[in-house]
């Protein structure tokens, strides 16, 4: 760690930055908006694939494949859908590269000019509805419930890393079902999956809701979201669950006997996640020291430091750490032996107080002595000296409680803020001093929902799927409301 | 399944492309050269990959991932490289997509166009030497072993499902060394980690060998290489790992201070299989009932049908069917019960052949009396009534008999095929009446390599690692040769 991060409350966002780069997770390759995922970030990423896929296949779905590129006429099928991603396509035209005149470098091919140019997909809905005509013919074929794990790209114009970069990595389901009722029902059940996984991997506290119209996917009937709270009071849009309704289908003409012999629309859901999780993970966490993470997704859940002057110390050192490695991963903890001799124990503490190990084990010679080890917990920065004996069974326990403990100290953060709001002067004042969500009365159209915007720029997060009925006033314009909306400003 | 499967005798081709489409692995998707994966292929190659993953990681290695698009003057930086690649190169042009003028479709937007064109990668090397110069000072930062798993694309003009696609699914693994020998050693081990999991896993031989200067990869100072045999005589290239020498650290600039305090360029390597090991797979074991899969690489190993007439058998079956379903998943071997009403005991007999599942056991109403049930093997098609009690074992010693049988008999036939000779017309002769792998003295010139390749379509496929020295003449021109080398007709 060459110098010290900026503080969160200097400058949240570069403490971000500096962050993501320094625990080396990510940063921006030579290409506008593009990043290179870091093998520590990247490990991060494995567990949680991991997970959510022991999820999807656990409700029934499997992973399969589609076309990067998806031909202009594909992606113009559905209306709103091509308006949605038109004007952050990045387009294929040609396929062929020649020498230049002069033979010094390589220049665009223009004989080799695409008949119909193909567009890097920004999400695969055209191109697998247009292979599910295929499978579809009669109500045997369904349900069809199909996961895909895969690069996708939006030209965006401001780019974070992993909050929204041009290009990222995620996986999209996407479901075709016999009946209105089954799709609801599966668009809702992988709005629980992703809010399970939030809530007992990332120990991230999230609500469900459903999207205005305003903020709904592009082609979506419905779209169910789970809304985080980052800690600088911003929200985070961590993972979407739409009902398409027969939309896709009527644009691609998919069609099934049903059961009663009839030709209907198949009726279709998609749900998806992505390295934006990563953002969401370390925004609702981290601290000035650097990144935590909580146990379950942590690359590295223990790292064991010896503290030496000689090398006969760490010879005997070594033989007890080595025991305790074993012990841990006899219970399927990860854990990392550190007795490089390239840097001292100060600057390992400091590393790996960065990367958000969960749990810090040193090792000295007095420690030989007494039959202990030193224990730090990276969540509280906490430490105890606790017998050797038995160690594997009290760091297990140590991390479930850190895991256990990031999401209760994140959950009431975000408890606390989540102030109901009945006035318009307060909701700008809420929303800029204290930050956080604001639950407020809204009269259900768009024409308000983009002035609030405009006046505040704060967005309707989504309506709470647990939301009670509440007579109530607009927050701004007054007019009759029967329920409380989630406002917030948003990553 | 539709109808028959085109027998391999008739037209091996066809029967390949049938086999990929009806077993529900693979087919083409509405655009040029590009396919579908399905989720029973796309399974297959999650089994694949998690083995991979475990092999690499089990050598030092861990994944990344880096950016899907390469501008152009990065492609242009490795001569022989670009000159490689740039013919099949899809080229990002635009970033936009507009409404046309009368409202109705859209088009790519002319004010929206790249100053620098980007090339969906068709091999990373560039955009990752681009990064590890970042990455790379001193000697203490070397060795870098990373790998991605990753789209790629190449614009190919003729495409086979798996074999040859335009964009297709690999790992690429590169990494940066100290020193020349480091980083063959790196190279030469890669190549052993796909020997392995070609042979264990894939149960297929492969010949491990070095390529010719004409047939390496383009920016290599040696590409090895592991060689298999089609049941149609010809060889596939399953894999390669390369040592890149210099080339692409000079390209980028990418020295670091070494040990004696020296600025130094960095060594490499980079090493990759494909989903083309999925065509590998297919036509190493298939035959003319479907597809034959390696038990330690197919999806459901067993599958149980039970055999009945009324309901209440099905009962009685499905008691017994559901005791053996956990008794083999205790042994973590893959089973599926499929009492579905939908289809006869035939029809799914067929299916489960054509799918490739290595044992299927039925149980009809004379099994339940008689405390048996009957085991078939989808390897030689034999079956045998076996005692219920004990058939967790009995599968468990079945599944590694047809692991072992599938490789003995791939083997057998692999080693029948390589064939000494030692004149022109014999040459062309067993190319042509019984294919596979011809043994032949070889002058050492390209010349000589593109001539016999006009004349007869075979190419030098690798020069043997464990060759020995023998003095001979060429097979073509007479000139001296120190060794023999394989040449085949290849996909």
């Amino acid at each position: 760690m060459s110098k010290k991060l900026t503080k969160r409350s200097e400058d949240y966002s570069k403490w971000y930055n500096e962050l993501v780069v320094k625990a080396g997770l990510a940063e921006n390759s030579g290409i506008r908006g593009m990043m290179v995922i870091k093998p520590y970030g990247y490990a991060i990423w494995e567990k949680m694939q991991a997970q959510l896929d022991k999820m999807f296949k656990e409700t029934g779905h499997q992973n399969a494949y589609f076309p990067l590129l998806i031909p202009k006429s594909y992606f113009s099928k559905e209306a709103k859908h091509v308006e949605g991603f038109a004007k952050e396509a990045a387009i294929v035209t040609h396929y062929r590269l020649r020498a230049t005149a002069d033979g010094k470098g390589v220049e665009v091919d223009p004989n080799a000019k695409l008949e119909e140019e193909l567009i890097i997909r920004p999400t695969s809905e055209t191109i697998i509805w247009d292979t599910y005509k295929r499978w579809i013919q009669s109500y045997r074929d369904l349900p069809i419930l199909v996961n895909q794990w895969a690069n996708v790209m939006r030209w965006e114009m401001r780019t974070r890393l992993f909050l929204r970069t041009a290009e990222f990595l995620w996986q999209e389901g996407h479901t075709a079902h016999e009946t209105k009722q089954e799709a609801v029902e599966e668009a809702e059940r992988m709005l629980d999956v992703y809010a399970e996984f939030a809530q007992d991997f990332m120990a991230m506290p999230v609500i469900k809701g459903v999207k205005t119209e305003t903020e709904r996917f592009a082609g979506a009937e419905d779209t169910y979201t789970i809304e985080a709270l980052m800690q600088d009071g911003k929200a985070l849009q961590s993972g979407t669950s739409h009902f398409l309704g027969q939309n896709f289908a009527k644009a691609f003409d998919v069609k099934y006997t049903s059961r009663e012999g009839k030709l209907e629309y198949v009726w279709a859901t998609s749900w998806g996640v992505s390295t934006r999780l990563m953002g969401a993970l370390i925004m609702t966490h981290s601290d000035d020291n650097g990144l935590v993470l909580p146990p379950k997704l942590a690359p590295i859940q223990v790292v064991i430091i010896p503290i030496y002057r000689k090398e006969e110390q760490l010879k005997d050192i070594s033989e007890k750490a080595d025991e305790i490695v074993k012990k841990l991963r006899a219970k399927g903890i990860s854990v990392k032996y550190d007795d490089s001799d390239n840097y001292k124990p100060g600057w390992k503490f400091n590393e790996y107080e960065l990367k958000g190990v969960p749990v810090r084990i040193a090792i000295g010679p007095r420690d030989l002595e007494n039959g202990t080890v030193e224990v730090a917990r990276r969540d509280t920065l906490s430490k105890e000296i606790v017998p050797m004996e038995g160690i594997e069974n009290h760091v297990e326990k140590l991390l479930e409680d850190i895991q256990t403990n990031l999401f209760e100290k994140a959950k009431k953060y975000r408890d606390e803020h989540i102030t109901p709001v009945d006035d318009f002067e307060t909701f700008k004042k809420v929303l800029e001093e204290k930050g956080g969500f604001v639950s407020a009365h809204w009269d259900g159209t768009p024409e308000t929902e983009e002035k609030i915007k405009e006046l505040t720029k704060a967005t309707i997060r989504c309506i709470p799927l647990d939301n009670k009925e509440e007579e109530g006033m607009d927050i701004l314009t007054g007019k009759p409301s029967k329920q409380r909306v989630l406002f917030a400003k948003a990553y």
